[in-house]
């Protein structure tokens, strides 16, 4: 049955192709069954991301848990006979969640009923009583600016703009509603507000408030923003119908500590040709607090080791360098982004190509390539030793946060996403949802199989 | 940013396909979009899903859960304004399950140890005290034809070979393990076996066993033939291992009681040019009875159901006539594919295509054709009108089991098979696992969409 689907892909290869069915290609074809035979026929990754998930959790830059994924991952690392570990020092911010979130609806009779609220990443506290005000809902920032300081001054704003259904591609529902969550307290609060609810950013109605990254600007009064589950918005809805001038209680005390130590880890396989080449895989360690960060991102981390260890196990030698690193922070900050590209820029660094996996552990369906029209160009003449895996979608698109700044270095480096399918990410993201039993052991190989192929096919011919 | 993705779907089509860009396929286009919009924003089929799982449960053919399905899905076609809903009668095999299984280990000094068992459909019972004897592990039937009756007579048959892990399309692993559980019964008899007990057919190690048909064979004595959950199938290998001479306890009493009434539902929009023309959009009412059947097949059958009711929401007059069939007993019997294909016989009834959804209310990939030539490469023409929404796969294959005999009545029938992605469908295939929390709204949406698109196609411009 191997052999068969073999020959099949060989065949489609040859009909479809004429121009790529060298000798070469037989045997790059070949390399990439076997790559994905190994991916899918072995549970390391899986057991990896098992230990991560259920044995560490959520993985908040600054915390014991990001100490604890960091130390383990490098352990993991250590045993594999590998040309090089290490860790790459970086300072993180360090916020905290503190107490549980309190958020209620408080009716005109003082009737409280409760709704599940989570604080937005770096957000303030709202002080040990909370704030209760008059709450509003609107869903743009423009419809703030239009309500002005009259209206707003004094209100929570409850940002209620729906992630868009219609949309193929979860990721640009996203796109068209984390406005609210990036960017709401700071307009708000330039009217007046005194604090946001924001509308999770979730496409499934259900009961999970969403955390994700918020900021402030200089020069505008700092307020509270927090997250609502989706039903907890419906219901916020319907009730403020119901009763205009509805209030609202919310309690959070989260707090943003001094700078903490921490590390991006790498492990690297020195290449045989052109050992100054480089090419990075990547995922990032830290998650969110609430779930354990199952999707969001130890998905991408155990693929990347992955890479290195199906290099390993097939005895491929790279001829160029291939590098898995784990950035830490991508939440909160990029820091760790930030540093490896300041560390490569300073070594003087050739980096061809960053594969990133962050957009959940789900079937591959492709490639977003950020980079150079050749980039995209060469890319895509893999592409049907890549389409028989299920990779469909190679073109230009988003490489991602961690591996931005080193495209920042170089145009010459190419920047690639591997492009999981959407549907099921933005219910577990960010979210207390972000489970490992919303894992599946074969999606989770077939991404890892995916980068391992795209990195074979660099480290031979690179770009 | 729906215009935004409309005109890049228009822009791809224009680039890869100078010969579509009439003003014909950039309609199309525009229409395909709707459909797609309507899928995505309509939650009507996932209720009906959740009604159909959560409210009336597994529905094994002849059983009262079968009966309520039908007056159900009839009833909710019966809402939509269609220009017709019918039962078609068939009657169908009537298999019951019992009391719940019961298997063991019996080690040398009595130790017993229990395994999740279950009956495989169709089989025999032990009778009310079981049946103990000793258990050898098998890899495939040829084993058991080397063994001989010497080694065979009298024991239990353990059949476990696993599905095969490297094939990235789970089906694949499916095709090439599930001899074992069909034919293991009837092979093992041969040579005297007493009873058969067969690794379930999933990819994941859990405690699920999963049921499924079996068949005997005129002339071979019948024995009772069990399921073990992947789980239980380890732990049995590893004691066999270390306890040859191992005996094994099986309890099961299904039993077959006469054939019983059942009915495909039908539902149909009548073509306004072409009325004569039909095509069949289809999934299975019955399931089996561990789960509720929420994967197999209530997702197929609400989303032939969403076919229709996308049509009407979106004001589309088809050309061809649109057949919703819930066909009734896929899973033991197929009687209603073969019922629906003798009457469409006997009345001389002109299907231009079948399109089946029995693979899971997954993400979905495209299409398999089981077809002449021509069928094939007139859908083929339709890829680029498709593949925007993630339809790449689009070629030979196979249509499914209830619309099977349709393709018998006449080779100018297509037989199209909803591809939707494979990685999870087994671990919920035929086991108690298939349950309404595994459905994902937007996937299940999606396949709807897909099938809705290409009965579009089928209606304007036939085969």
């Amino acid at each position: 049955m191997k052999q068969a689907i073999f020959k099949a892909a060989c065949l489609a290869a040859l009909f479809f192709s004429p121009f790529v069915t060298s000798a070469q290609t037989i045997s790059d074809s070949l390399l990439i069954r076997k790559i994905y035979h190994e991916a899918l026929s072995n549970r390391t990754g899986y057991e990896q991301l098992r230990y991560l998930s259920n044995e560490i959790g959520g993985r908040l830059s600054g915390s014991p848990e990001a100490e604890k994924a960091v130390n383990y991952t490098k352990a993991e690392m250590d045993k594999m006979g590998l040309d090089r570990v290490y860790l790459q020092e970086v300072m993180v911010p360090h916020w905290v969640r503190g107490e549980k979130e309190v958020g209620k609806m408080v009716g005109k009779k003082g009737k409280k009923v409760e709704v599940p609220v989570c604080a937005l990443g770096g957000s303030i506290g709202t002080g040990k009583k909370g704030i209760t005000a008059e709450i509003i809902e609107v869903k743009s920032l423009e419809e703030v600016a239009k309500l002005g300081k009259d209206k707003v001054s004094g209100k929570i704003i409850f940002f209620n703009r729906p992630m868009e259904p219609s949309h193929v591609n979860a990721f640009h529902a996203y796109g068209g509603a984390v406005d609210q969550r990036g960017r709401g307290a700071f307009e708000a609060a330039k009217y007046g507000a005194v604090a946001v609810i924001v509308r999770s950013m979730n496409l499934a109605l259900d009961d999970f408030p969403h955390t994700g990254a918020m900021r402030y600007e200089d020069g505008i009064t700092k307020i509270p923003a927090a997250s609502i589950s989706t039903n907890g918005a419906e219901l916020l809805s319907h009730r403020l119908k119901d009763e205009p001038g509805l209030q609202f209680y919310l309690k959070q005390n989260p707090q943003t500590l001094p700078d903490a130590r921490s590390y991006n880890v790498i492990g690297e396989i020195k290449g045989s040709e052109n050992p100054d080449e480089i090419i990075v895989v990547g995922g990032h360690l830290d998650s969110w607090d609430l779930g354990d960060g199952s999707h969001d991102d130890g998905a991408g981390c155990v693929q990347a080791i992955e890479v290195l260890r199906i290099m390993k196990a097939l005895n491929i030698k790279p001829k160029r360098t291939i590098r898995a690193v784990m950035f830490m922070n991508e939440e909160n900050g990029v820091r760790g982004g930030l540093k490896y590209a300041e560390e490569a820029k300073n070594k003087n660094e050739n980096h061809v190509a960053a594969i990133e996996s962050d957009a959940g552990g789900f079937t591959p369906r492709g490639f977003g390539i950020s980079g150079l029209p050749k980039h995209v160009k060469a890319i895509q003449q893999w592409k049907l030793l890549l389409e028989p895996y299920g990779l469909h979608d190679i073109g230009p698109g988003y490489g991602g946060v961690d591996i931005n700044p080193l495209g920042k270095n170089s145009k010459e480096t190419a920047l690639i996403g591997l492009e999981p399918d959407s549907q099921r990410y933005f219910e577990v993201h960010h979210a207390a949802s972000d489970t490992f039993d919303k894992i599946n052991q074969r999606e989770l190989a077939l991404g890892a199989a995916s980068m391992a192929a795209l990195t074979y096919l660099l480290s031979e011919y690179g770009l």
